[in-house]
């Protein structure tokens, strides 16, 4: 198999990828300045020196004279008496992207399995434990920030469960997420957890 | 035009049919017995003659031998310290569906148009000031429930600011439906609003 | 079950129509004037007294005074040394529509299912050999116009198979659709036998 | 500016990916092994000196050892009497992977433009007509295999127009492709072109 084929073929292992548009995507590569190829190219090979993943939340963040935890996490500027429990790094900056919180997060991996499953990415849910216990003394609230289906109600109800004898000694709240109609809602086509959420949340 | 293409014309005139569509519905139904067409015929004769818009609530009803006052309005199951403006009949059947709520109803007609649109639904906004008049001595809540998009919340701000004046003197509280993540919601790909909306609704 | 509820039902056997979309229909014709609902119900119980199914061509037209032969069979404008077979009403809309073709049509009523179906519709098979041995004398070419998918296919190789024989007695060709590049095809998504036949058919 | 939002912005430009996407890949990256990530750097990084674009043909091919023209153009298998040409390298891919063509290709590099556009792609038009000159003597055939849309068929014209003199001199024809019902394709659903093709083409 020549460069053209090898190079498709890790394309079309990137999500949502087939083999069509893998194909592309190496064609629109030929079409390129050399210079931006090798400058791609070093951006890939370097990706894992230059980030690391967070000790203290576990988002990955670019590495370079911040030490072993993030911006994040070390900033001044962030409510250390408040945490957020997200499943993953996109969730993360979407919340970030929004403007509307200031503490300081944990990155979770994922969510439990629904049903047993042996290959399941693991959750760092040890490392959440001693997180949060860590944090106890000044905490005010812990809040679960997983999504709104099944598999993210069973992560936020399995994360209560661990961190309830740590909520209740200090003590702090652990909050979820509002659940009610999301921006765009019709309520014609809003299923009836929805609107049963949206009734009991209404102000 | 013969009655082939008169009937497919007025399946065309259906929300959301095109003119193929519309076709083969009318081929659909020459596949039907006679008796299965005669029946479907009466239906739609009869249609608003066996139906009324109830005078109270304004929805849609089975007309036969309940008056001019829908079984919803009449029935003495329901909570008539609640109403719930809603803006169509769906939107009633889908919270009817839900089977989470047991007041009353009004069905407002549609959102008022953002821009000035001369031809736009008349909305029964004095029949709804009213009616809230009506039953303030015993209302204990009004809650809007209009879509969480542009329109539904403006008319959401005209209808409180309508009936902020009988509230206030009785009194009782105007709520909306709460705002936050939806069932099937991802945070990753929710909107800054849904985001800010989850946070301050959680609980 | 009450008239909204009876009517919705009628709607929701429609062909791609499920119980929202047939509750938004019979929302719909509740805004109706009643005198658009009476035209409509009336056209839907007369659909099957005004329409007929053409004796020669067995295809659906409009009944009156045309006698049993519907009016492309008894055009004197049309060729009559041409027979189109077609699966279905709506293949032949489309050939009409498209103003290429002058001859005449036989519905076969379906296609040759490829596997063995008990219920599947009966195809008018027997029909349509009566129909080619009684115009053969005067038959130039018989084109089986059936779409281009397995059974499709199948139904065009069943269909020569049994008229072989007349056609070698009188003799006329028995003709398919030409396959190639349908308008809006890029040779990128074509699949093999779409190519294969494009490129057999270059001219 | 960091890796990750470097990385990604890179990804937003290939066709076809949004800016979650391209975040997407990026975390896909980050999850995989360091010699997986040194392994893809290295195919990019050398995508442009192990691939060239063939002098003959104008396709990308691997390049080592081959020397100026592809393996397409200097096999001893292919029927040099035979010109077939494409818009683009995938073109030629979907015909190649077909396997119902054995003569040689030349890639155009796109349509003509149907309006005058500044920036359009230049084609390969002055090669095209040095190259059709060059194998005239031998040629029995020029394939124009360009899309069944009105920018293919815009290009066809213009092609056609600038091979002629070169055809009615040694002579051989040019032929297009042949258009007709394509795969999949049912009569119902097929525009007016397409069933007047499939007509004229058929056999």
């Amino acid at each position: 198999m020549h460069g053209i084929e090898k190079l498709a073929a890790y394309f079309q292992k990137f999500p949502g990828i087939g083999p069509r548009q893998a194909k592309r995507f190496v064609y629109f590569l030929l079409r390129q300045e050399p210079r931006t190829l090798e400058d791609m190219a070093k951006l890939i090979e370097t990706l894992r020196n230059k980030t690391a993943e967070c000790i203290t939340c576990h988002r990955f963040y670019e590495a370079d004279g911040y030490g072993a935890s993030c911006d994040i996490c070390t900033s001044p500027n962030r409510d250390t008496s408040l945490l957020m429990i997200v499943e993953k790094d996109v969730d993360l900056e979407a919340i970030e992207r929004s403007g509307t919180y200031d503490g300081l997060y944990f990155v979770l991996g994922g969510t439990v399995p629904l049903m047993e499953i042996s290959d399941a990415a693991p959750l760092r849910l040890d490392e959440l434990v001693k997180r949060v216990q860590t944090m106890a003394p000044g905490l005010k609230e812990v809040i679960i920030a997983t999504g709104a289906h099944p598999e993210g109600e069973a992560t936020a109800d399995h994360v209560r469960g661990l961190l309830s004898p740590i909520a209740e000694k200090n003590p702090f709240p652990i909050t979820l997420l509002g659940r009610g109609l999301s921006t765009g809602s019709e309520l014609e086509y809003s299923d009836r957890e929805t609107i049963r959420n949206a009734l009991q949340n209404r102000r």
